[in-house]
């Protein structure tokens, strides 16, 4: 589930953002504490090895080597590299959140610019409306864990009413190698076509409004295609990755605390915990997580998009202007008594 | 209130933004000011412990931990992960604001194409109007605390004459798990369309231009719920905010003033009031106060949107342009004189 | 007036931007030396306090703190937040300038759409182009320090000719608490919409076009009112402004040059000017005093937007168009004769 | 082939990014292997060198210059450089992608818009999308080293049906230093608006319709163009690469383990193999060969944009549309039986 | 002459970027070599100086200074204004080159829209071009030194066929003070606006397609007008500057190799030659030069915009279009017997 939560910190109160921390649903914690305990792991494990079966001589290369290590953490420029790939990822996500198709604007041009109130109509417009609806459909089975658990398969998708067994067969008459969701969208043109043709639409600028408010929900499903066959180069994302671990690799040597009876510069407490190591390890690990989360947000972690609840919405919505609300109805009722 | 301040310093003149630190609305004092004390009293609380009832050696103890402290504040980049966040939610903060819905446009459309003198085609126009200004009322009330306070329920968005009792019915007649601000915009689509068929708007063209302007009225009430449902992931405020917190917990310790005659480096002074620090976390601490403000720009912060008074300025513009200045008054006067 | 310098630089020759150094008008000395005056002011004075008025223990005291200024002055990341905070107001101050409405397109599409070659027609172009370049001016006149001076009242923008007294009778029989530059442009729609029914206009897409033209305008003027209104969070400003002047303030004391014979590493030369931090101080307060200048471009900086000059080339070129260049002078000279 | 792999990492889980670093196709590791080899064999010449043949006397003029080498290391500011000029290429590299034309909103708007079930008809719509697909592949010839191995010459293009051989005389016959890509467009434009003369299509609106998607797919073909003719000033590419391969040139040297009997600070140990020296050639080359691999996304690099693929898909669209899925078939089909 | 280099770098091989760095054309070498020639002049004469002339007290003053600066040079943070700054440039150059006007759209719109096979016809629409290409040749003069030096005067435009002496005389019977690069345009759309009277244009959709086309034209225009009469603030670019010059110049004596035999800390050798601070000065100066070269993309650069060759593409684009390739001509030659 998408976690919303600006409304709770509307106001910047006492305290402010702190509230936020105390959250688990979506909250780092949930993603990092398995990776943070795998880490606090191998620490102790190496900080025991050191305290306990070292020799001597083995413990005094091992300082030696801990302070070669720690004095180099530095020359890893984390924040940086860290900065600058979350900062691409995050307008990346929100580009993909944007681009997810609404019917709401196509749904009004069609209700209001197809006509006919008999049956012929109503189905026009419905099955208008079922065209659109089922190109995203199709869109979201491939890229969303969601929506493609809930279709696993186009069997589905018809038992779901988005299609019919015949539309099926016309689909998948077509061998291509690259997802068809433009093809609902070709018949929804042919079909306004027809009707303008059958006189269901009055007049060619409404056709053109028709076919404007198609077009941007075409190219809000066809962007949605190419986030998601052209990922960010994976060659960045594994230079980040590697850098953020192997980091944190160099830390787990290069943070120990060292015998501070031998005097080593900077040496001179042991608190056994790291605090500062773990919470950079929190700080650094977190904010790759952070791009993890989202760099595809439609899989099912807690704040990836809810593409199923927006289908409900969208059939809902869809079904409800076409049918209840009649143009009529509505004008019918205009309080004229109005000031 | 909006905080507007560009006017006072239009001209670089000799100090500048000077004369901007002497303000407490919506300044960066009154928003801190609690924190800030709170800070302090912590520290002069670890401060008098120190120096009153630690014994010899717990004050050795401390001594170290906090040189250790001290140290490892410089590990945590606070400026970097800051300044990207900040700037993340400043390019959020302003789309916000642009994608406030404002009638105007559609207004002016209305008033050119709607014809009719007559009762009925005011009413027409006002109803148009209202229709529009229910749907940005509906989106706001559910994202702005003040708009909410204002409305606290439909019955006062009935009273302030945004709809009859008989929409607000129509409107609950349809459950949905989504704000239904969408319903009174289909209201009006059905309203012009029929309006076109009963000959009060002349051609198809005027329609078309009355449907691009809801159009982009539309997309920014959809613009407004989205900025609201899909807030930026919590995971990275978290990691932000953690960073913050978890400094200034260091500085506590880290930054107290150690007995200068126990010769360690940098302690060679006792100022008691440790003014680079709380130079830091005004600074640090304000930076993210930046972000606490903004992320929500429809609170209550002296700096967020006047959501209240553009709804008041809305209807307004609204009511003024579809009844006295009818276009026949214009036209006659018309300074034929002129050179 | 605007500095245009970039012809100057159009070749990267050697020197480069050498010869910019050269300037006075609109540069960063003229904009600085007032600032750069009062530090190295102050400076000298406790400069001069500390070489001749302290007592030896006074000075031991005053030196140690010196030295604990210097070393905290590294604290604070002016570069850092000064790269975002005048990052963000460069682009505020493009997205401004580009949204100063000029009257160009509409004025090209009204000579063209709106016929008519008696006086009638003549005086209809003259004065939608007149209303046109009246709301820029009921615009620019509450953002702008320059076309404010230039138009202190209405009885002035009567004067100059964008206003009738009847208008301005109009205009004030409104009450709002908002600018109300958008009436002339509604005063433009009902004007333009009555042509059409005259038969001024030939048809509606002529029509629709004139109404796009004029909802662009529209959409610039709306754009300046808003960046007027909403100014970058006051908060950010202060934490900035607060952050360099600390800083300086930091450094008037930790930058003074301390008695070379008390051996304090890194005080082995006394050169009583403190070159490398004045050459700070003019880069960072530098920096700042960009955003200073240009977080309100609609003041009377040199660098500032000319706004009375741009008024005076839209009336130009509104009256030029619409009267001396009528449509049939051009099209009869078409030189037929051509290849 | 283009590496999509965000579906694999769609759930943010254990490890997380980990699993994408253990693949070789797009990997950093094949990009960067042959340099990480030179890397280490020029390292290892070096050390060797300074072990087996340098004189005592030579060796401390090493070690000294190694010790000065390694101080200076750290005044080129790699990190920073390299973030900037990354996120630019970045984002050049993603508006590439979105300019490539996609013919799926042409065909779609040809389908519905040139009627004609005959013969005529059907030839007309293929020779459109023909036109409209010659100009694609033009302008990816030129751009595209794969698309250009797959069309050496013209023949190959006429003999994949894109063009017949008097189209090619035609594009021929006129002489251009620049690519002729715009020619087909040229042709479609005339073509539609003789179709439109012809009654082929219905009226104007759906020709104004035809030409708008025209002019889009027509500005796609014209940013290929561009981006192909002006690249990133060579300049800031040139000084990207000599600051990164100067870093490590300088690295060789000031990296080598000195031998830790001399008592060097910071060289207590001799480790043979300078793992954070690799680490950090590793990541900022790495760095680097992300802008290499994406600066031209054209060619061949594992996740370089499939051209030929997309050519493809985009025959296969639109032979589809414009032959077998006629508009009749589908509204006959029209399921009236539906609730 | 616009330097492309990416098609060489088309897929990421080893070495890279390392081919682009031989390249004497365009190259970083060839705009810094004179700056670079003259700091290591001016290091030589201050080095000799210390080596040869000074005494042995004022040696040590030297050396102190020296010193002194050298730690200082460090405290002028010039990647980070740097990295900002030429970013702001950089994306400014690419938003300078895409405002570049084409008429290709425009020249399509007005082969397929403006009808009329007989002289009347062709030379309107011939005319109509050259007033799209005049005033793209007017702007031009104005930014470009390359397009001034071809067309000095305008008596040079008239010879180069671009507009007619009684044009001229129209031009300038008015007088500006700015660019009245708008008036062929005004020309244009009353010529068109009278074709469409006379019958040469068939519908009012062509004519608000050609106005379409023309106000992207005209917007165009304008913003190169804009860009070249609204620089970046010379304050910004003068910060810049003064911050890069004065680290140099503090560089020249701060990074002197002083005596080693005095034992000054990191002063152990002598090299003569200072290669990092010679690297440090290609890599911050050619940073700057990056900027001063891409400030103002229509010089004579070896990277400026080929604006000449553009003028000539398009004049012979433009006449191509209107007169050879008539529509006829193409219709009548499909090919039928296509399958």
């Amino acid at each position: 589930m998408t976690v919303s939560y600006t409304l709770k910190v509307a106001n910047a109160r006492f305290g402010g953002f702190s509230k936020l921390l105390f959250r688990w649903k979506g909250s780092i914690y949930k993603l990092l504490y398995k990776e943070f305990i795998a880490f606090a792991i191998l620490y102790t494990i190496i900080s025991l090895m050191y305290r306990r079966l070292l020799s001597e001589e083995q413990k005094a290369m091992f300082e030696k080597t801990a302070m070669y290590c720690n004095r180099y953490t530095d020359r890893i420029p984390l924040s940086f590299v860290l900065g600058f790939y979350v900062s691409m990822v995050v307008s990346r996500w929100w580009s993909q959140y944007t681009s997810i198709p609404l019917p709401d604007q196509l749904m009004m041009v069609v209700s209001a610019n197809v006509h006919g109130v008999d049956d012929r109509g109503r189905i026009l417009r419905r099955t208008l409306m079922r065209y659109a609806n089922l190109s995203s459909v199709l869109i979201l089975r491939s890229i969303s864990t969601r929506v493609c658990k809930r279709f696993p398969t186009m069997e589905h998708v018809i038992e779901a009413g988005f299609m019919t067994r015949e539309e099926l067969k016309k689909l998948e008459g077509l061998y291509s190698d690259f997802n068809k969701y433009w093809m609902p969208m070709a018949w929804f043109t042919n079909l306004a076509s027809q009707a303008r043709r059958d006189g269901l639409q009055r007049d060619d600028v409404a056709l053109r409004l028709l076919m404007d408010e198609l077009n941007k929900y075409r190219a809000k499903c066809s962007m949605l295609f190419h986030f998601d066959w052209i990922s960010i180069p994976l060659v960045y994302t594994q230079v980040v990755t590697v850098a953020v671990y192997s980091f944190f690799a160099v830390c787990l040597i290069g943070r120990q605390f060292l015998d501070p009876s031998k005097g080593y510069p900077g040496h001179d407490l042991d608190f056994y915990v790291p605090i500062f190591t773990l919470l950079q390890f929190f700080f650094y690990a977190g904010w790759l997580k952070v791009a993890e989360q989202i760099i595809n947000p439609f899989g099912e972690d807690d704040d990836d998009f809810e593409t199923n609840k927006l289908i409900d919405r969208n059939i809902q919505a869809s079904q409800l202007n076409t049918s209840s609300m009649t143009v009529d109805d509505m004008y019918q009722n205009l309080p004229l008594a109005e000031k």
